[in-house]
């Protein structure tokens, strides 16, 4: 049995880690941090989960009990945060898979200008693994730092990702993605509250999100050209899910069963994920509390629409984390996962 | 042309003021405060109301210049704050229409008991009226200082009231009430957000919400006897609407043809509230952006059941608030709010 | 006062007519007509509309009683339907406004091809006229067919026309559109139904939405070139609204501002076409329950992102037939639909 | 391993069943049946379950080869079909588990009046158990025909127990109960569209609902007085859950900690039933696909109120069918369920 630490219980990704974990066949969670709580059990927390775990959630951090206790340590931070809580394990040679934004980004200057602020851990970035499973396992398997993937470049890349290794399709790719709340965190604003979410629908950094040289960067592994990207995200009056619906153009002609036959071939064998058969497309509601992504493609003339469908949270956050970590600690890579 | 004013601008009840008077045909909005705001159209902070008015919202308050310009001033302030503001306007001689708690209850020991503050102005209270159109017009015509009902006051009174005033019931009453999240007011929580508000229900401050008080002074304006109550809030995943099933108990057998006559004759007249016919029930979604009270009953043996539906909003703030308006000034009460 | 009927007078588009129109200075409803419906009061049907208007609805359909008595005739009826009704009062010299597909596509080939069915009325086909208000006015005044637009064509044509007008744009668009459940209309499906639509977002008929030649023919109205399309309908969780983002690729380069001002100048002195300054959003929000279309856009080098929001129901159907009325009959445009 | 059927495999409780028993570490599914499919994978008709489950549903069913190689029967079918189906697998010496109504009323004739049919199967329900896990244990282990109970059933009876078995209230019952969409099934209908639900609440079937005579007969398990019920249902806008908030007369004071104790008690070692601190009360996100049952209380002088919420879908139906299932079959209680 592995065990594992939790830095940020409280959030959503910890609290997903939890829902995940509770079940997980190989991997027993054994501490939980959160700032903001003093000592107590998770369940006085969170009442979900009594009788499920039965763990203490503190805000003291000692780095050595959890070193010398632990074989893993999730960091569910925020971004910005993380950056101060990978290095103390690290150096502890202990195995990290960090759920932010901090490590993903190989270009440091890229990370100040779309984060605003100093990287202060700029030595780890090198080695650290950009863990989008079903296209960097090897490395995934070998990680010490495991940059786990963002939600949008997760629905994104693994919807382009056939296309653009197979030079299908132009390298111009726009990207129109519809997300969840949860994906905002769990910090209180004003326009994440409910009375004005429900009933809206809108467009938000309208080609100026963040993970736009996240998406940037995963697509060039499966590409050879220069990469361009528009990139619009929109906020969903719904908890969990993002559906991403990506405008290619083909180089050359392809019927609808072809193309869907690229997304087979490319993802055979892969346990998570899912193609629907030709003309018929994802929905969220199929990949709730679930670590699939779905994908759907049609064709009308040059244009190509691949649809992709995940569960933010799941595939999109902490269910990418267990898997990343069933293949950082050889084990069977649905543990915990399916069914 | 009557001229007002709204202090507190930018909530919920500030809005839906603005919502309500730009189709009023004798009252015009000519000043918007609001504290957190600097001086600005207010349509560059509410998109919704740009080609519907054109008038700015500021955080600078003169009493002086409102007073010598407004006929009514609208106190769309929170709790423990309008008592700052309403005096500076009684005092220019200015008609107040507060649509806080600040002054609805005659024994201010319990205002302080229940919102947990010193009354600052205790002077004013004895002389406010109570703005419960229905029950309450001739004094509501005269008043200077109008104390606008609560939300969940508004829906329990107006179901209880025919049965209370016929002592046709105990007044022994179980008030089950269902509201929607605006009513809380746009302050942010966690408690508030989408994620945490959307596909959940709970119940909150069972037996113990602030608003007790004010339903039992209600209820004595129309009961000679001793009245007692348990109230049970929910919060409902829908953003307008308070739905309250009331639970009373028959002092003498009565068909539901009559207990439906009792309330038909009780309310005859008030363009206002409507009284289902027998075994059906109001709905939400009814009364949605109105300022009407539906109200439908059912008797099962010696249990009454009374269930009213207003919007929260409307008839549970800022349109009573402006039917209050109409009485006060002598306009036909439907003016603004009907159709 | 003109006399309007409604037929078809239970669906939503019906019921909006009427929440629109009992507001009306000028135009008063005197007949509803529902196949479903025996004779009885509107309220009996709708309690929302009880103490707003006394009118019965009936199924019994009197085209000589009405064409003698009404000025205008609604046709809120399903598409395939509506052209059924039409010629009855069009041959008694009646002014037609009809809500449904039946007279919007000149080219009855087409409407055939993508409504399945064979055309019954053709020959006023070709007089009727499009009443895409801010594009079309003349005609519109002097209709006696008022072909009213479809919900997605309104969002779509609104926000391109500007730039394919001015040739600012390549005539190839991407449109991915963004709808509440109401313009489904209310006919029972499983796919319709709350468990299914709640916490879900999907793509449908990709590509192969029946409103796609209806933008075409609108978008062509502006445009010298030959238009390209594809259109991505989604089906949001909220019951109104229509987010339209739509990208397009820009001929030269242009500024975010020159592109707000591209569209200021386009619409001045619409009454209900609202541009959002630079880089902010429409939200639908925004547009509930009004005859407003807001517009946002942005650019992203050589690419243009235009984002218009509409209530479905409103500008998207009930609320622009009432502008359209207003322009046929010669009264303000904004009657009934302002403030 | 055991073998189970699923009979009724397409609706809400069926497809409920396959998610819980893909997980279920004793229990395999081997056959799916429901009326309208013809024989295709699962996974054709339900893209969520691809990759969890590879079994065909098809609409012919043969009771011979199922019982021959099955070990259990659900019956997933709505209420009057399932004593079509209940009897050809008793007669086949087959365990069956009837997540149906028809035979959970032990006095067939209150049946007949409020289902409105007669029942076909009478001889079966003298014999059949009522699958309440916590109350009726020892029955459930040796039941052929289990009835399990209803949604609201469960809520309130769980909720009731502990304070009617130890005679500390009066038999006296106010039951307000909310209920998400999901449990009304499937069929689609006007009211249960998206529309319609969406942004509304209300009261149906008030002191109607067929649930009524269950819920007495569960009371009278645990009172030795007459109980009489006041019961109203209401229907919320969300998916999934029922929290009933229960108003008793207490016969002698008690404090809130004794009446969280007489809970605490009662429900002593229960894996799925857990009792909230005093003052804080139960959530339907805290239950929300998952097999407990959360229980909170209030005292407010003599008046007694407690919460209970459950996943209507799991607890109120396909979860509390595997956990008899489990004791039904001497299994761990918890296996498929927990964590």
């Amino acid at each position: 049995m592995f065990k594992a630490a939790i830095i940020g219980a409280t959030g959503y990704t910890g609290q997903e880690l939890m829902r995940i974990l509770v079940r997980h066949p190989q991997v027993k969670i054994t501490h939980l941090i959160a700032r903001s709580e003093e000592h107590a059990p998770i369940h006085t927390l969170f009442p979900w989960i009594e009788k499920r775990l039965d763990v203490a959630c503190t805000n003291i951090l000692d780095e050595d009990e959890i070193a010398a206790n632990c074989d893993i340590i999730f960091l569910a931070l925020p971004h910005r945060v993380a950056m101060d809580y990978a290095p103390r394990f690290l150096s502890r040679n202990k195995r990290v898979i960090d759920l932010s934004a901090d490590y993903r980004l190989k270009d440091v200057s890229e990370y100040q200008k779309w984060y605003g602020v100093d990287h202060k851990s700029q030595e780890f970035v090198k080695d650290s693994v950009y863990g989008l499973c079903e296209l960097n396992r090897a490395q995934i398997a070998k990680a010490d730092l495991l940059a786990n993937p963002g939600c949008y470049p997760t629905g994104a890349i693994l919807g382009c990702a056939p296309f653009l290794r197979e030079k299908l399709v132009d390298p111009d790719i726009i990207l129109d993605a519809k997300s969840g709340t949860s994906g905002a965190g769990k910090a209180p604003t004003v326009s994440m509250s409910f009375t004005e979410v429900n009933e809206n629908f809108k467009a938000y950094k309208v080609c100026a999100h963040q993970h736009t040289p996240e998406i940037l960067q995963g697509l060039r592994m499966v590409s050879d050209e220069p990469v361009s990207l528009t990139f619009v995200p929109h906020l969903l009056p719904l908890t969990r899910g993002i559906l991403s619906t990506i405008y290619l153009q083909l180089k050359k002609n392809l019927s609808v069963f072809e193309a869907v036959d690229v997304c087979r071939k490319f993802y055979d064998q892969e346990p998570f994920i899912r193609i629907r058969p030709a003309d018929t497309f994802p929905e969220l509601k199929d990949v709730a509390y679930s670590n699939f992504c779905d994908i759907g493609v049609k064709v009308a003339g040059k244009r190509l629409v691949v649809i992709t469908a995940i569960d933010n949270l799941v595939k999109g956050a902490a269910g990418q984390a267990v898997q990343n970590c069933n293949i950082m600690f050889g084990l069977p890579e649905t543990d915990g996962l399916l069914p």
